[in-house]
């Protein structure tokens, strides 16, 4: 395969599909001010974070407010064979939202209603446009949390069509194993139920599973049950430089083996802290870092956090630094999760081009060092920041979105990385999804098979192919 | 719905398909001493642990060797559109094997070697022959350990077919959470492969996911890659008895809801723990009980079990006894699996109807006791286990399976069981799956859209219908 550019991507020979007026007369009379056919609306709802820019926005805007909505809209797009593409916040990073073949975007962000928090069960059922933050939030006072976190302040909606993860997921999983049942509506605009609210299921194939990740080409969320967790009775964070990043990586390869709990622990390259420091106004020691932090009882906390300094300082780590308290704590932690925002405005103009692979952990240092090392030698600005208790990390390239060469090298060492990993028996995408960048390399992953059983399934659930056509495979 | 009876599951208007010579003397040209016709051995594929006994067994009996051997079984019985029924080591419990529709039974239990242990990754790679024991086994050296334990040593691949778990699952979660990728001999007879070692992935639709728990009806597992964890530095497990099984609930409820990460917590009835007691001559007090474990470093497993400890006195929890030997705790937990056969045996002759329902913790109370309930009054003797801390339990019924209407009662104590955990937000099955017994329940729990869904997915993959048919959906 070549490196991909963004026309191979967008397929050119398939043309958006016609809208036509009677369509959107249709969903104006049903829907009224939750209708909008206002070019800025459809210019924000035709983009997300990614660096793709230059397809035609949706025709139309329909903001859902209950699943009924959803299910109206879907059965009107479904009568005339126009895709619908679902839109939670607009954070997603590999083009999920863009309308490449035309159609319909379905805003479910208005579905913001925590639905029941279930604190006796550890579960919550929510609408699909309540973000992660607001999920927090709403069930602080039962001494439980969500610890899903994506950089962003995404919808779990959106999150749970991605299998998102975040910081957390070295210790709490990802959206795979969090999600326990959805509300979806389907390609026919019917409503089905994929799970209760059990642990533990065994009752059927796992559609559960099957929607979690299916990036709104199988149906639209208009549920989701996750699974929450007791606040641990002690938090403690602390920050570590290192020499080098093989140094950082292989701390963190030790601790993973050693099966120490711990809850996050965060590489950011020496550039990646530089950025963070001026976004963030924080004094961080400008080298190579890992963040971590520990959850757990006191004593298990400090347990864990004494293994931990052994083996880093085996590892030339140095200058351990405690954040405590909660203001400290959040504060480290917002920088971090602002770090892709940092990056993306330190060069003014830019758009990212952002990496996403997984490696089994013994493997991390060979993925790591020859894409910083190739990185390095391209000349274009990066920063590089790792989930790197689960093997997954990005690289972002900052490029200029009207420099197509800067464009082209930049997805040439994407495919180089992508590459790497798949040789060290890893993923493509650890959290971000497929989306309309990754499907050149979904197809190297999984091969030929494997992709024509994805199709069988999307054909079977979708024959009209309305659902977000053009993500996840081509055409 | 009428309560089910064996005549109503095996749907007899659907005809065993007939199993044209021509198909196997093709298998036998193929497989040769890998192939058998013998009665005994039929009879022996023909049956699983469930109380299923009157359908014919298959026409005859494949041995795989090897993946291109399950290629070959597949084409040839494509070729013939004729059922195949994959056979690990026979511990389904839900008359997954039996041969409803005909066919060939396609045993895998010869595919039984260890591909590879990452152990710096802390996964392994197996054939679908291996089982959990042999496995434990072969990865001793390693200082790593599979915790997914089904009463029965049973295979990997079955029980990734299954979705299987077992006393473990509270703190390591399920085959659904432990399967990190799968080869798989799709009903074409392809082979595809379903994800990578990376720990998490969001590369296309979740297919490992899909086939974890599809019990052989969209193609048969030829390899598994599982997780492995570290064998925890301290181990201690305990057993405490309890006047009720309400004191014995409610303890393992405020367990789960503190977030105490109990590796083990059973329930035993007080009539459960008498046949262990004979079965496997111990002499453990007849009360109902707790069996709980507890891993991880000394100081954690010392906080966590008087946590527990606490927990259980304030419930009228007596009579703590620890097993901290490798040796009192391997003879406690041999005799929790032996339950199902200590049971069995303790009246000769019978086949057990096992439930399999699991609720939201926080409902586990008042779906037990209006069972324990209903199976005093029927009369017919029962034993009760369950993986409590999952909100999982098994009433196991021991009828006599010439007695009608015995099995009939049986049955309708089980519908009783399963529409109470649904109306309570459960499952109808926890860890065995669907099989032939629980087709009914399954709608139930999921609704006819759901299921639809399911059957469209089926129809997709395999379009004659020649894996396991008549398994998960009637037909």
């Amino acid at each position: 395969m070549n490196a991909p550019t963004e026309l191979a991507h967008v397929a050119p020979e398939i043309k958006p599909r016609e809208v036509p007026a009677a369509l959107t007369d249709a969903l104006k009379a049903r829907f009224g001010a939750q209708f909008s056919e206002a070019m800025v609306v459809r210019v924000q709802h035709g983009r997300d974070e990614s660096a793709f820019t230059t397809v035609p926005p949706p025709a139309a805007v329909v903001f859902a407010e209950s699943t009924a909505d959803v299910q109206d809209a879907i059965q009107l797009c479904a009568q005339y064979k126009a895709p619908v593409i679902p839109y939670g916040v607009g954070s997603s990073l590999e083009g999920h939202l863009l309308a490449v073949q035309g159609g319909i975007s379905l805003d479910v962000s208005r579905m913001n209603k925590v639905l029941s928090v279930n604190a006796e069960d550890l579960t919550v059922t929510v609408q699909p446009g309540v973000t992660r933050k607001q999920l927090n939030e709403e069930v602080k006072s039962t001494g439980l949390f969500f610890p899903i976190d994506p950089g962003a302040d995404a919808s779990i909606g959106g999150m749970s069509a991605t299998r998102a993860s975040g910081t957390n997921a070295v210790r709490y999983g990802t959206m795979r194993e969090n999600v326990l049942a959805l509300e979806v509506v389907t390609p026919k605009g019917e409503v089905i139920r994929t799970g209760t609210r059990a642990k533990k299921s065994s009752a059927g194939y796992d559609l559960t599973r099957l929607f979690v990740g299916s990036e709104g080409t199988l149906g639209v969320i208009t549920e989701v049950t996750v699974k929450l967790y007791p606040l641990p009775e002690a938090v403690s964070a602390a920050i570590c430089s290192f020499p080098t990043i093989a140094d950082a990586v292989n701390t963190v390869i030790q601790i993973i083996q050693l099966g120490v709990p711990i809850a996050r622990v965060e590489l950011l390259d020496a550039g990646s802290v530089r950025l963070v420091n001026q976004h963030s106004k924080l004094s961080l020691r400008e080298a190579h870092m890992l963040l971590m932090e520990f959850h757990g009882s006191p004593a298990s906390v400090k347990e864990q956090a004494e293994t931990v300094q052994d083996i880093a300082s085996e590892h030339h780590g140095a200058d351990f630094e405690w954040a405590d308290t909660p203001e400290e704590r959040t504060r480290l932690w917002t920088a971090r999760h602002n770090a892709y925002f940092a990056a993306v405005q330190s060069r003014p103009g830019c758009r990212c081009i952002t990496t996403d692979v997984c490696v089994p952990i013994s493997r991390l240092s060979d993925a790591l060092l020859d894409t910083v090392a190739e990185a390095d030698a391209s000349g274009i600005p990066y920063f590089l920041v790792g989930h790197v208790g689960d093997g997954n990390f990005h690289m972002g390239y900052l490029i200029d979105p009207d420099d197509a060469a800067e464009r082209d090298r930049a997805e040439a060492l994407n495919h180089q990385v992508v590459q790497r990993a798949l040789k060290l028996g890893g993923t493509c995408s650890g959290e971000h999804g497929v989306g309309l960048h990754k499907m050149g390399f979904l197809v190297e992953e999984t091969g030929a098979g494997a992709i024509a059983m994805m199709r069988s399934i999307k054909q079977a659930l979708d024959p009209d192919n309305i659902m977000n056509p053009g993500k996840v495979f081509a055409g």
